[in-house]
This record gives structure tokens, sequence and C-alpha cells, in this order.
């Protein structure tokens, strides 16, 4: 089931072909999951996503690759995004997370969202002392 | 604003004491945030949340304490809570984020959240590459 | 702060007026909140809106007035409407709602956002025993 | 599909068995649903897990347990965990939840995420009146 | 997998019976989709739902119909509801979306998501230039 | 309040000025709102974001551009964004919105929500006439 029927033979297209050649080459893997096959609808974004994707995700930055990961499985799992859960869960423990990072990162996710609902519950005044403006 | 009044001398409710007091002892700090003074309204609450907070956030784990941070500001922007950003952002810069690993940390967290709409629009399909119960 | 500006003089609407006559006598009380008084910028939005509310909120049911106030905040937390949050706590105060069983709602709420991110974040396949079609 | 393997023997680690009969004992059953099982990957989280649970759903309180179980379908209903969604309005119905309460509490829940999104949309100021720290 | 039995035979309820009659004749088509057959439970919530679709989504008003379905399937993608995400993203094809504006809608869906959590993560204040009761 | 400090004088960095003078030229106006002004404390994060949104948002599309704009209140309200659903609704007005439009958008994204939440509730099976991929 889906909303966008899969486009038979995406690679005659050759601006697909030049995004499916780049994630290969960049993972090291021949495998396109099924995220970028469906993108493949419309070239344009498959692109432009992809980009930002490798920008972020596969560029080295100020965070090191497990910690973007583990970020990102979190955010999956706020926002009820299935095949996301999946697909970054697998990320993460293809860039090493142990089970007991994972166990600890559920045990972190879960407490942010019991606490979030707490405080937005009581409708807590913010602390001065977290304004950064006061520097 | 709040929908709990905030309880006028909270201390002296020994268990409150005793809860403000672990606080205090564990971040080496006068300063008790107004979520624990708001939460005061029912001892046991206070005390089970405080309970986990520590056991989680301020006890050596799998994951290092920074990394913990940053996947709770995450949940806590996607859960749209203020109060939490506020309160946990501080708590990263206390343990040391710097202001590139922020713009890293909020780069993520808009990739995440734009391609979890992205999956979700199209229903995709999830890989059996992803199932862990395959292995 | 608002994104409609609200009506000076809303009740020289008769359609507007009529609305705000039924919630004074449904409530028992001459206050009008200020939601009430922003939709009046929409004379059918504001009537809609209010006949609904009525409908399952102020009409006997098989839930009681209590426990339909009690879900009605839960829902105005997970979906961080503090405005609602704020309404719908009071209401459940004016009808009896106990700082006990305040606290005892906070619990279940943050339990259960708890444990809906661990359900997520594990993609926990669903057990046949609990599919109604089953009979 | 899941993102963590089901352990094979989970009963053979003596933490995960206290667990799982303690589980039976409180619901009067020999069925173990899959959060559990698949929780059982770390002992540790599905020990602190399910002492939650059972402290908060499982042991009387200031609200009844039909009560806790419709807030709990609530909350899992907006945070869209489809197991969280099957699993407890099974344990509704087990508390007796009628199918008019049933449908209740959908309205319930419908209209309380209907009046938060035009609130959040219109952005409306909060009452004086509603602050309890007015009190 | 259902939280609610499907009726055998809904159409002997006359109520029910009349409320498909209508659904068949405003959509021109004998398919009555499996969201109306399982509110068929409740003839009451499926009349009162379906009165209300019908009056937004299937007579005029200020919005096109094409417009008011791209508006239904972001908000549904947003709530992570997969069955709504399907059913509106069909009714949209149905009214003439392209695959060029289905593309789009998705540009925007997930740009917006990305920086709603951006000014979330920043706790941005919001200009008084917005303020509509400046005006 | 703000977790990120609006930096002094942004302009003095050339590439800040750079997107500033473009969100001015773009939308013919001297006024640069808040979020630009604290995204400034990462220039790349600010011309990045920009250049996404001056992309989709201010460049002509398959969509016209109020379609795009009630799109993406729509999200900014399901994901409760204070700042985005203020300073996009101001937006949409600019490109023409009218009251009654306005009206409307709250119709269908209220309508949209509470579906939403009755499908997710339900957990109802998705019509294999809804399926793409069937074609």
């Amino acid at each position: 089931m889906t909303t966008v029927a899969p486009v038979p033979d995406p690679e005659s297209d050759p601006r697909v072909k030049a995004v499916f050649d780049d994630i290969r080459r960049t993972r090291g893997s021949d495998f396109v999951n099924l995220l970028w096959r469906h993108l493949a609808f419309d070239a344009d974004l498959l692109s432009s996503t992809w980009a930002e994707v490798k920008a972020v995700m596969a560029t080295p930055s100020a965070l090191d690759p497990l910690t973007k990961e583990l970020v990102y499985v979190a955010v999956s799992v706020v926002n009820g995004c299935g095949y996301c859960v999946h697909s970054h869960t697998a990320a993460a423990r293809a860039k090493g997370m142990t089970a007991a990072q994972h166990a600890d990162l559920l045990r972190v996710v879960a407490l942010a969202a019991k606490t979030n609902q707490i405080a937005t519950a009581l409708q807590v005044p913010i602390d001065r002392e977290f304004d950064a403006a006061q520097g």
C-alpha cells in the first residue's frame, strides 16, 4: 500500500540514476531503499531531498555520525514515522549503536516525552535563568 | 499563568525538601527550577519524576551525558514543549554543547522532521532489509 | 498577540449574541472566555463549534462529565494547546477534580506518552489477541 | 517487522521471568503481550517500565481503573501509537467499557483535537480567570 | 486488525443505510470506504461525522475543493494518520491533483515541518508586526 | 525569552547581510522578522534555510502562492508552532486570504484533525481501492 506508485524503471531517467548512483557510492552498498524509489516520481524532490540528507548526515560536522543518527531516530519516534524509525534504527546500528545504547536511547526518549507532558499540563512559566538573551 | 498554583513554602514538607536537597546536591547548584516547584503540589509525583530524571540523566550509562541532553532537546522540540526546550537547551550548554553543535542539532532535527513527513505522505512500505527479526 | 483581531462589539451581531447567551445559560455564569470572543470573527464557525461542544460536553451521555473533562485535558496536553490545557483544567476543577485526581491524571498521561514512544521505537507487531475483528 | 529482534527464550533470564510472572499474576492471565516480549532485550528497561505500569494502572488510586484506561487510549490515539491504541482499547473493554462509552470517548477525543487546532490557529491569549496562581 | 469489529450487515439499520446512501449520492459512486463501515458501530457518531464531512468538504465554500483536500492531506500527514493520508490523497487526485502538484504539496509540508522545528527550538519571540490585534 | 541570544550586529557578517538583503528584495519590504535574526547565530543554517524557503514559497510552481501559504499554516497549527502560525497567517493575509477563507481553513484543519483521531482510534484497515500501486 502506498500513495504514489513506484516508477517501473526509475533509472531510465538520468537524473534519478545520478541520485541512485550517488546513494550507492556514499553508502558503499548496492541497496537503495524504498523511500528513494518512491521519491523517484519527482526527480527534483528526490534530488533535493537526497542532497540535504547527504550534506547533513554523511558529511563530517560538529556532531559525530552516531549522535546524529540517535537524534534522527528520536525525532522519527516522536513523529510516529514507522518507516523512518526502521530505516534510521538500522542506520544507527550500522554506525555502531549497541543494544545497551539502544535501550538508553529509549529511556531518554521515553523520559523526555513524559516530562514534556507534565510541563505542558502544568503550564509552568519559564525560569528567567534559561533565557539566552539575558547572557 | 499556570494550571497549578505553586505551593507557598514547599520545603516545609519534608518529602519535598528531601527532593529539592537532592536536586541541589546532584547539580551542585542552589537553583531549583520552576518545574520542580510546581510539581511540589504532589510529593509523590515530584519524587518519582525526579528519581527517574536522576537515574536516566545524571547517572553514567551507555550514552554520554551530552548525547542524552541533545536527544532530550530533540524530543522536546518535536513535542512542542517550550519549557522543556528552554531547560534542556540550557542543560546541554552546561554540559558543553557549542554553538556549532547546536546548529548541527537543529539541522538534524529539521531534516528528520522533513523526511518523516515525506515518508508518511508517501506511505512507503518498509524494506524487508530493515526488519530486525530477519537478523 | 493573536492571529485574528477580536471583534469590537461582537454581540451587536444577533447570531453571536445568541451563542454567547447560550454559553452563559448553559454554564450558569456571565463569563464568556476568549476562545469564543475570537471565534466571533465568523458567526458560522462560532455557532457550529459551540453547538458541538455543548452536545458533547454539556449533555448527559455514556461517560460522566468529569471523565470527559479529564480526557479533554489529556488530549489538549498531547496536542500542546496551552489555551485548551488552561481552560479544560479549570473546567475539570469546576466539575470536582481534586488535586489527587489531577496528579493521577498527570501520571497516566505521562506514562502513556512514555510507553507510546517505546512501542513506536520498537515497532512492535500487534498481538492477534487485540484484534476486535477476531471476535 | 520490528526494530529489535524478539529474544528467543526470554524467560531463561531470571529477571525477565520475574517480570513476566508478575505480569501474569497481576492480570490473572497467562497472556504476555508482545510489547513486553520485545522489551526483554533489556531486562532493566523491561523491569522499570513494567514497575511503572503496575504502580500507575494496576494499583488503586484517585481515579478509577476504567477512567485511567480511557485517558491512556486518548493519549495513545493523539500520539498515533497503533500498538498502544490496540492494547489499551482491549484493556478498557476488559475493564467494562461499553460500545456507547467507546463512541463517547471518540467524540470527546475528536472534539478536543478539533478545538485544539482552532485555539492554536487563532493564538488566543489565555484568560486571567484560568490562572491557578491567581486563586 | 481493528479496535472495533465491523458490523456484519450495517445497512439493516435504517440510520446507517441513510448515511451510506447519502455518501453514495454525494460522491456519485457505489464505493463506501472502510472508515464509514467501521463507524457504523455507533449510528450517531457515523451520522454526525458524515454530516460534518459533507458540509465542509462537499459544499461550495470560500476555498475551492482541491485546496481543501490538499490541506486535509497536509494535516493528516502531520498527525501521522495512515488511513487518512491514503483516503485524502486519493480524493485529491480524484479532484484533479497532478503529480507535480503532489510533489509541490510534499515540498511545502516538509519545509513547514522543518521550520516549525527550528522556530520551536530557538523559542523565537513573536514579532509585534504579526499581531492582528494591533491592526 | 529565547534559547539563542540574538546576534548584536548581525549584518556585520557579510554572509548574514547577503541573506537579509535577499529577504528584503524578495519580499519588497525592509522588515526582516525575528526568525531570521535568531538564525543569524549560524550563517550556514540561516543561508540554507532561507534558500529553501525562497525556492519553495517565493518561486512559481505547480501550486499557487496562496494555496502554499494555507498548507503552511495548517502544518504549523498541527505542529503547535505559535511563531509559525503567526508569521504564516500574516503571509497568507498578505497574499490575499480573506476572513471567509481563513474561517474555511480552520474548518478543514479542525475536521481533518477530528477524523484523524477517529480513524486512528478505530485502527481502520486501509481500503485496497486507495493503493496507488494497484494502478
